[in-house]
């Protein structure tokens, strides 16, 4: 077979040949690794991060002894000839297609940070790194990896940015992310996965190398190689694992977001069956009871039933699941001061604290909570537990499993772990509480939990991702169109299954959410994974599903639709459960001669055989599309297209989707041609 | 004598002591220099510049052969044993209060790239680096130096420089500024300048130690140390020089900024002496005739009498300057590609060129002009010919003699000199030009230019600064209170003589000069060496002198009050032409024991006798001051204070101004009270 990876070396150089181009290089002029010390700043403010990092030396390790070993070189790096050496590194061919590289520091050597260089060319596009909602090819720019609060606006240059930032240091940027993952697809073909928790920045604006920095020396990289994208994804897969399949009442239709308490959950259930909407589930966020703040409708962070708010709540869940309407609820990793649950907490030493061993309170905006600490064993039993049951047990099908991403970075652990080493690990630890435990209940194939937050190894601790926070906006980096890269760049990372709250989130700083732009929203939702709305921070602010009669029949209108594809959805989740090919797709997965593709961020395959290029602007009856070259039929009208740019109509409700005219789904896809 | 500076040295380290501090260190683990190499990006955009460096190597020189000289010690700096020698350093001490640090590269060092640390203390405060707008004291944050325009709005924070950055990428930061310059002033009581001419960032945000980062190893550093800040500023003009004294006709009374024509001059003229306004001279920066653009009235960049604007004022600048008007007018070193001056420069090889020879352009919004090339002689003799000729023999008694900061980083020059070695020098070369064209002029102490940019060096070759363009807003970044910390800083690094538009330049972004802004201000230039309006950047978006009856009132009264302070303020110009001790000066320079006095920016004393503190508020009538421990002589009461903080009635014409008690100029401050 083809040598997809090959390893060469002389006495002081080696060349990693990944798919027949140097990848890992070192040559004396050329080097692979820099090391060297820094001063970082952290300051968290709601879940925000200030960071700066002076780095006080940056030393390139120029002198490279290479050794052989059976699986591949063993090299130890030192800054130049006569210097101590620094580092060790084995690079071992694991597979005809994979190298594992391990670092190990030297003790005597003080270095903390470091930086690898990876070879690239030019042309080069560069994909993954988690959840990245402004950029799908990440070339051309770096990419801090932190998770924290994504931002509200997310771009210097908004107006809703700017006031984000003077009022609530809370405006983000292009890279911030609730989930970040140290882990990329390069077009070469290979997928680099750098194994740390710490602090990282990827730099990918170099012409002729990638610069990967870490505040630490890492642990490993892994390098995997393949011929096609569908491989690489597959191989992934194996590497960080892959989500189930969604419960099969998923797609009984949409899960809608109510608040307010069990009647107004009956009422607007009610008007919402009443005019055919498909419904699968409620989801009531305050299920646990609310608090006002200044921010908006804010939940009581207390994870139980709260019997005012939700009378009868124990027995209408199980009337509801008879109805075929399931009850989801919420839950996050933090307790609030005032419940029992910090008591309790606290009082068994579950939380993290501070240095001194006094309480540590996480001020989440008006409101103050400790950290549930699940680097300790019995704190994170219990925690499950909570989630056993006061959630599974007492009839949830499902939750927001949501935040993870405020660890504090001056925090005292449990475990003695640093808090900057496990700050990025925390989403992850916090869905495998989740997952934990619903895997000890028998009904766990009936139930789905959703995050927002994430890091490598959240692949196999969450079955289903949501976008974050959108702010109800028209925006590209905040808004309809940021879910796109934002589901896009998820699935290069081994996350296959996302969703996002229909109509955005934040309506802050003078944002309000148009009817527009609820519907432009829902017509996306309905060619996802799941369909499900949120009634936004300010819902006095927010257009609702049930605003007035033609939303509702929007919404009946595009449940049906929904539930009609669940066919072909259902399939594509089987897809990725099975080889992690993520349910939403970039154009290039399945076009790899298509140069164009590549570029497309606001446009995605929908398994194989849908194209769907969602409105994202406010205002507009028509909308340009780009086909790759390939037979395609025009949903709507069964109009037929072949590769370029085309201009369609895009009236509300008939958002751009075509299908494959050869697709085995075909039928299906003729039956929502118009008739008129 | 006392040993002011001592230096003491082993084998491999040595200190240096200011004043009986650690200052220059060098231990193996507390290496003095770190050098390294970078890739920078310099962008210019109508003179704001973006600039990125990516720092590829930052290596620490931890082995230093320390050797003695006579008046020295010398330096081989090297990474560690055994690696070769990357620099040679030698410090002289060249008096008893002063160092020479020279450096020496090694040729074979590709190094670019240097930081000095400078041994600090935690309570230590610095002061200088040209003209700082937004702080005095810079400790705690880092400073870029490198001339450009000072920004609109100059705080991320505010609504106006976020619209100038969406809009003009205009919006600056805290530090930019026509005016940087590598020279601080330390609370240890020593000054230290570093001779070069690139790109800096000198670093006061570490507790131990100040940085000193240079794009290149730096020629050398001086080290003077005194006593007290009078000598610190007295010795610091040994090194810069100082300015001479103003001309007897600038105390004469304010000079106006009219535009529009010979008429409208006369018009507006006759208007305000009518009214009892002391009047120096007439400032008609559009005197070479105007152009409009989207950014409002801009000026027709060729530097000549344009006859159609202004008839007959070949004839009435004489009649003027009998009346006792002078006529001032406006220079830049840039000429308009549509004048006679430009094709005069093209033709002759005296403009600046691209890489390839051929038209370097450069955009100032709308209009193109060629730079003067002021490397090449011929360039520089011709157009100090064209001031000669066109300006000072025309009849114009002074000029703004604009710009200066606007060097592209990829021309071509003359002399093959690096621009971006070049860029920070051009405002010192620039002054010198016009002060050879002047020097040469029998009527030279009659004559007077004034211009906002410079850097080291600018000390001899512009007798008078002014504060460049504030917006006309209250915000402290880039509004009234922002002219203070300038001058106070351009103060300690040596220029003495400072001024400011009355009533602010930039109406942008919905910012409109008001009546109140403007009264405030004039109320303060009463206070300052010279007092000028500007009509601003849109005119008709300013409120004016002439804007009502009440006003033109103010503007007699201040500006009597300036006339009648002359003979105080000619004293103070004096001492600063003999000594370098600045107009405007801090209130610990007299009050060295005052600890509160080292935090003041927005406070200053008007020579030694006078203490300034501006209203620079809306909707005031009121204003606390704080007096350092003395006995204070309210101006307009009579109340007598001591120190600390007062609150004290402030109301239009009336801005808080004290006098010391015993000030050999009390009866003159006496005047002043109002009877009532």
């Amino acid at each position: 077979m083809k040598e997809v990876i090959e390893i060469q070396s002389t006495t002081n150089e080696f060349s990693v040949f990944v798919n027949g181009k140097p990848t890992l290089v070192h040559k004396i002029n050329s080097p692979m690794l820099y090391v060297g010390t820094g001063k970082s700043s952290v300051q968290m403010y709601r879940g925000n991060f200030d960071i700066s990092d002076y780095i006080e030396e940056r030393i390139p390790l120029r002198k490279a002894v290479v050794s052989s070993l059976a699986e591949g070189i063993k090299v130890s790096f030192s800054e130049t000839e006569g210097t101590p050496v620094e580092l060790e590194m084995e690079i071992l061919k694991k597979d005809i297609d994979r190298i594992d590289v391990t670092f190990n520091k030297k003790e005597e050597s003080n270095n903390e940070r470091c930086w690898i260089r990876v070879a690239a060319d030019e042309e080069e596009k560069i994909y993954g790194c988690g959840e990245q909602l402004s950029y799908f090819n990440l070339r051309g720019k770096n990419f801090p990896l932190w998770t924290s609060e994504p931002g509200v606006g997310r771009n210097k240059e908004t107006y809703t940015t700017w006031q984000a930032d003077v009022k609530d240091r809370a405006g983000g940027d292009y890279y911030t992310t609730n989930y970040p993952q140290p882990t990329f697809v390069s077009t070469n073909k290979y997928f680099l996965h750098l194994s740390t928790t710490a602090y990282a920045d990827f730099d990918f604006s170099h012409k002729d190398f990638h610069e990967l920095h870490t505040w630490e020396v890492p642990e490993s990289l892994q390098i995997v190689a393949g011929s096609t994208y569908l491989e690489l994804v597959e191989k992934m897969s194996e590497v960080f694992g892959t989500q189930p399949e969604l419960p099969e009442w998923t797609y009984n239709g949409i899960w809608l977001g109510i608040q307010g308490g069990t009647e107004v959950v009956e009422q607007k259930l009610e008007t919402m069956l009443q005019n055919d909407v498909k419904v699968g589930a409620v989801w009531c966020q305050d299920w646990q009871g609310k608090r006002i703040t200044s921010f908006g409708k804010r939940l009581m962070w207390n994870w139980i039933w709260d019997k005012d708010m939700y009378p009868n709540l124990d027995q209408k869940i199980w009337e509801w699941k008879e109805q075929g309407i399931r009850f989801l609820g919420y839950i996050n990793p933090y307790v609030a001061k005032e419940g029992h649950l910090y008591k309790e907490a606290k009082e068994k030493g579950y939380l993290a604290t501070k240095e001194d061993g006094s309480d540590y309170l996480v001020d989440f905006g008006e409101f103050y909570c400790g950290v549930v600490d699940f680097t300790n064993p019995q704190a994170s039993e219990w925690f499950k537990e909570v989630i056993q049951t006061n959630l599974i047990d007492f009839g949830l099908d499902g939750w927001m499993a949501d935040f993870g991403e405020y660890l504090p970075t001056d925090v005292k652990l449990y475990d003695g772990s640093d808090p900057m080493k496990m700050h990025n690990l925390w989403p992850t630890l916090w869905g495998s509480i989740n997952r934990k435990a619903i895997e000890e209940r028998e009904t766990k194939d009936d139930l789905v939990y959703f995050m927002r937050a994430g890091y490598t190894g959240i692949q196999k601790e969450c079955p289903l991702l949501w976008g974050g926070d959108q702010s109800v906006i028209w925006e590209k980096d905040d808004g309809l169109a940021s879910v796109i890269p934002a589901a896009l760049s998820s699935g290069m990372t081994g996350c296959g299954l996302h969703h996002s709250d229909i109509g955005g989130y934040t309506s802050l700083h003078g944002n309000k959410r148009s009817k527009e732009l609820l519907l432009r929203w829902v017509e996306m939702a309905a060619f996802t994974p799941v369909m499900r709305t949120h009634e936004g921070n300010r819902p006095d602010d927010c257009f609702q599903f049930d605003g007035d009669e033609e939303t509702i029949k929007q919404f009946a209108k595009m449940t049906k639709i929904y539930t009609e594809l669940a066919p072909y959805i259902r399939k594509c989740v089987k897809e990725n459960a099975e080889k992690g090919i993520p349910v939403q797709r970039p154009l290039f997965m399945h076009y790899e001669q298509d140069q164009i593709s590549y570029d497309i961020k606001y446009q995605y395959l929908l398994g194989k055989d849908l194209l769907v290029a969602p409105v994202y602007e406010q205002g507009k009856s028509s909308w340009e599309v780009y086909l790759p070259e390939d037979k395609w039929v025009h949903l709507w009208t069964g109009d037929t297209y072949s590769g370029g740019h085309h201009e369609v109509r895009a009236p509300i409700g008939h958002p751009p989707v075509f299908y494959r005219s050869d697709s085995s789904y075909r039928e299906l896809f003729e039956s929502f041609k118009l008739n008129d």
